[in-house]
């Protein structure tokens, strides 16, 4: 992985007492004033960090991040509104930014108030100005129940555009996405970054589903603070796109309990929406998702998720066609040699089911991963 | 239970090749014309089976049922389109009745065709006519992986009402259910059967969801034979939506893997609809059902999964109450002792989630079931 850094961001990462001991807390800047784009969860339960970095979020000036990670600070009422405030204004203090320069984000368990004397002392000792930025460290300390640290580090010119982004359940981002943040030392008009951006993140983030449940913090950004000069804006958002999807295949198969990253493609429909109602039907199926857990060619499940599309009533099963991989399941049926070639492929770590549904041009891939005994395991126990 | 049986019914149970031993092939007619009332599955894959029967439900015309189990018969195209034709006219001509006069009813894998050889040579063994009716027999032979059979008698004046029901998986019925068949010797004219049925669905079958899979075999019908004269209506829709809920219950509780029944009533809606919704988005968010099997007080995912609802902009948090049975969870913030005793509450088999949102009177109770271990590794295995 090419770890070029984007000049000019600061960042600060540390344990402020929610984690045992790893850092749960993640500050990152610009050193100069940056431009920004962002989308938030449409949760009517979102939390007020969302709510403060949304209402700010129109300024699309922004000069970074922070994140309190293993607490959402969500349906905590009045208290939890009056601590994302303080947790916001006193980083930004520190970090010599105003407050509504700074994206805050919150994630973890939901209904429990923060530690906020142990956030306030952590915070106390940030240096002013904070470290040359460690986006590793920081893609560390926002992490939940993530097995592993998400980054991506991607060049674009002269420009390099890092990703980082957490989560691996809750996941059916919808308008937005989990917490994610892209900074970059392109320079890029802030109407131009805010199109391309929610493009971006229509055909990634919103493209994902772990397990249908939306999360009420997520929050999506990206900065741009110019200092790498112009960069060609076809070939910006080409590489956002490729930082975005790398991004949102590693949540996928990190996915919670997840030992697939499972992806459908779906094409040959009405337009690009009715295929990520497909896709979505076909990725959100528990049915589905268990028989690519079991490496099960069980491809009339696929079948029975399409059918679900009630008010689709172009979708005639005459005309559709579904693969494993290369493999056509169906309308031809399978015999048993290429059953057993099918039951081979899903053994495998990456698994394409595709989709024709046969009426136009609209398409649409989604992602996700398998469901499995280790997503019960994680989820019934405690409270996370 | 009391197993009062309605008059004028007949039926044939039988091991067609499909089970191993069990019985596979259940038929149930009346000996008298009766009156009838039916509702489908909208999924657009839907079998031949259901295609067959509700092109003649508008008769409201019917004898009874033959369902075949363990094979659907879907997404089996020309050939699996002859099958359901030719099982229902065969099982017609030994039950002398027409065969529009039968619902067929199928399910068990999709895409295999019948191993039609084994069900003719099955089906000329049925005695003309058939003995008198077994329900009990007829409720286990349409069982697919359920544990047990499930059926309802209940009486309704000098009439009874018997429900059978199987389904335990790819459940989210959608305008209609999973296969079952209510019979009763009470009079009513088919325009009233049809009003109540609907009503009793819409309140019962339509209010389950197991894992928001949508069958593709959905089938719903309920026959009236007049033999016992004319019963009191709204009685007689009392004890249909007992009959119903029952089995409802019955089929959650049964939900694959479950280990408790979940029930999630919500009032203080806009209207009943906006209810239903609410209850949907709980009752399926799989980071509620796996907290509802650890017994876990994890309230803030019913928090989250109500914020799912991002178009019902007059849900506002601050008006919210949730509720484990008699416990309030938010607004308040429950403390230790109460988090232990919701602990316990949920370590129960029979869970109540209370949502009151605090707009209308709008209500509308749902029932689905925990997610385990057992789901996964019922539904990862071979294919079923």
């Amino acid at each position: 992985m090419d770890l070029a850094v984007p000049r000019g961001y600061l960042s600060y990462t540390a344990n402020m007492g929610l984690k045992d001991e790893a850092h749960d807390f993640a500050l990152v800047v610009s050193e100069v004033p940056a431009v920004s784009a962002a989308v938030f969860t449409r949760s009517r339960f979102a939390g007020p960090s969302v709510v403060l970095s949304r209402a700010d979020a129109g300024l699309r000036r922004s000069r970074g991040m922070v994140v309190v990670s293993r607490n959402a600070n969500v349906a905590t009422g009045k208290v939890g509104a009056a601590h994302a405030e303080e947790v916001r204004r006193l980083a930004a203090e520190k970090a010599g930014v105003l407050p509504e320069e700074l994206v805050i984000g919150s994630t973890g368990v939901i209904g429990r108030p923060y530690p906020i004397e142990s956030i306030r002392e952590g915070i106390a000792k940030i240096p002013t100005p904070p470290a040359a930025a460690d986006f590793e460290a920081a893609a560390a300390a926002i992490m939940t129940t993530d097995t592993r640290a998400k980054s991506v580090h991607l060049r674009c010119g002269d420009a390099v555009v890092v990703g980082i982004a957490k989560g691996v359940g809750m996941i059916e981002p919808n308008m937005a996405t989990l917490l994610t943040f892209f900074f970059t030392d392109a320079e890029i008009g802030a109407d131009r970054l805010e199109a391309v951006f929610r493009r971006v993140v229509d055909r990634t983030f919103n493209a994902l589903s772990i397990d249908t449940d939306t999360s009420t913090s997520d929050s999506a950004a990206v900065f741009a603070n110019g200092l790498a000069g112009p960069v060609d804006e076809d070939e910006f958002e080409r590489v956002l796109y490729e930082a975005a999807l790398s991004l949102v295949r590693n949540i996928a198969s990190d996915g919670e309990g997840a030992s697939k990253l499972l992806e459908v493609r779906v094409t040959g429909a009405r337009d690009d929406a009715q295929a990520k109602r497909v896709g979505k039907a076909v990725v959100n199926s528990p049915l589905v998702k268990t028989s690519v857990h079991g490496a099960d060619p069980n491809w009339g499940r696929v079948a029975m998720a399409i059918g679900k599309l009630d008010d689709d009533l172009d979708i005639e099963p005459a005309r559709v066609r579904i693969h494993y991989g290369e493999l056509e399941m169906f309308p031809e049926e399978p015999d048993d040699a290429m059953l057993a070639r099918a039951r081979a492929y899903l053994a495998g770590d990456e698994i394409v089911i595709g989709v024709d549904l046969g009426i136009g041009d609209g398409e649409f891939t989604v992602y996700g991963c398998d469901l499995t005994e280790g997503y019960i395991a994680l989820n019934s126990g405690c409270t996370t």
